[in-house]
């Protein structure tokens, strides 16, 4: 509901529009960030991590340094140009443990099936799984499958959970970025949602942009050995696009930051579907590249050792971090505009 | 569909109802067997695991011994006396470690929601979660959350992974079962899903049994301090109940088995619903006890370290491996009937 307070004048105060979850509640924009620290973290008491919400947890078993992650997927539909929901599963799980510098050593997988999908389908999907873990290096080692009956679930999530090892010598965190740090982006952004929205909706762009779904933990390990402790903090900007994953870290690492729109490498196709949709590429979801905030000193190297790699070829430096403030961007005609956490749901069902 | 083969004469060769999935795929069952040798499996090529299927994955990094569980829980309904979708995940995992003689270390959680969902129901699931993962002594330390559309997931999935570290002096495994093995079975059977179902259908026998959903870890623990490397194999018999862990680990072992009906612990109430729905209380599903099978020269001493644990005050022995063929029921007047895997879904949405 909403709630007026009549102390307060006209201006209604906006809470949830019912105390119900709504499609926002995944948009990894704010209300996502409402959902975790109102509803679900509250839950695990003193269980509930602490610190900066991370891509991936830090375990620490008999001396080993592990990181830990998991992602249920639900992306309509299961197949688009340059990927599916099985290899994005297996990609988002091990960038999410590449993020805090860890290279996968096991996934997990569990599906949950509506009753009557294709076997073929399944087949599909199973085999992407095993092909993308097999690129990236990293068994599949246990699973589980549920059957639900029609209507009870659209047709297959895949839920994935990635265990890694530290990377010696490095500790990117949420929290890390610092005031002078350059950002850099490893690649093009808003090819994911463009595709997987072109392909749902027949929107026609799914012809000439495909998903940029791909593994990013070798090129982290190539970044970090150039960068060394110098890479402060990396996040995969997925959900909410580039616009929530530098207002996350901005946010942990109470710092500011300054993007130059003309810097943003935004493809041709996705700023004309952008442009129709109304939408702005910043808060696109991808699915294979990554921001990170390094070091300035160390910014040139690691930009390097990003151009040498396949995944980082397209990298550029989009930015700078400042002592405070909101997240700005710097428009081409010289302008500053806050890019704000987005609020709720723009694409739904893109990953 | 049904292929009928003129040769064989007019008995149908049995396959798959048509090319889709079924809910009985899901029922823990030949039918799910079959999915996950026929078309999960087979997708993830060299990275598939090999050796027998177990309840959790034995990986090893930097010299630890590490676990990893996975699980998906789409019960219906999502809260049921005794329990609830949440406690159940937490607790499937948990024990899935604990089966192969795994501590929980840590957990990841992920919900599927579907919006809409009361946000008192999302709230009292992940304070469960947050009990039931404090009351286990292991933390949830990372998670997602995906919201999808009305009608495209009935109202919330939780999936959890588990990573543990093994308890030192043991190595139970699916195919650890030796002829002459004592089966021991911690507790009564068939509470679980009895009382889900009733819950569920409103059969009225849910005023008068709960699920048994608790954590087995520290009776693990207990088992394996009195029966160090005796303990052979641990299975919780969840999805197809007592039948299909037995059957699993006589087949994974080469082995078979000799049960006695008489010595089932059955609660009167599972037993009356059974009979009531015309289904065998060896065939539903359990969440709080485990089979195991146990050198007869240490099955003593578990028995003693099961029944000293509130988890194992029921524990009894329930019969004894054989050198071969199929797992066998003597009944109470002395016959021998065969307890096969069931075939498919005979209570779907049970965990």
């Amino acid at each position: 509901m909403t709630i007026v307070d009549p102390a307060a004048g006209s201006c209604p105060v906006l809470l949830p529009e019912s105390e119900r979850v709504l499609l926002g509640h995944g948009s990894g924009g704010r209300l996502s960030a409402e959902l975790i620290s109102e509803v679900l973290l509250p839950g695990l008491g003193p269980a509930a991590p602490g610190g900066p919400l991370e891509d991936a947890a830090l375990v620490t078993v008999g001396g080993c340094e592990l990181l830990l992650s998991t992602d249920a997927y639900v992306v309509d539909p299961l197949f688009f140009p340059g990927g599916d929901i099985g290899a994005l599963a297996v990609h988002g799980t091990v960038n999410d443990l590449a993020m805090r510098a860890g290279l996968p050593v096991a996934l997990t997988v569990a599906y949950v099936v509506e009753e009557g999908l294709p076997l073929t389908d399944l087949r599909r999907v199973a085999a992407s799984v095993g092909a993308a873990a097999a690129a990236a290096g990293v068994p599949v080692v246990t699973g589980d499958t549920k059957v639900v009956g029609r209507g009870a679930a659209d047709r297959l999530f895949v839920i994935t959970a990635g265990l890694g090892r530290r990377l010696p010598g490095a500790a990117p965190t949420a929290a890390g970025a610092r005031p002078g740090d350059v950002v850099l982006l490893s690649g093009p952004i808003g090819c994911h949602g463009v595709t997987v929205l072109s392909t749902r909706e027949g929107l026609g762009f799914e012809s000439d942009v495909a998903s940029d779904s791909k593994p990013l933990h070798r090129l982290v390990a190539d970044m970090i050995a150039a960068g060394g402790t110098g890479v402060h903090a990396l996040r995969d900007p997925t959900r909410g696009g580039l616009a929530a994953a530098v207002n996350e870290i901005a946010a942990a690492s109470g710092v500011g930051v300054e993007l130059v729109e003309a810097a943003l490498p935004v493809p041709e196709p996705v700023r004309a579907a952008c442009e129709m949709l109304g939408i702005d590429p910043a808060y696109v979801a991808n699915e294979g590249c990554l921001v990170a905030f390094v070091a300035p000193e160390r910014a040139d190297a690691v930009l390097t050792a990003m151009r040498a790699r396949p995944e980082g070829a397209a990298a550029v430096r989009i930015g700078a971090v400042t002592d405070g403030g909101p997240v700005l961007v710097r428009t081409m005609v010289g302008a500053r505009r806050v890019l704000d956490l987005p609020l709720g749901e723009q694409l739904p069902r893109i990953c």
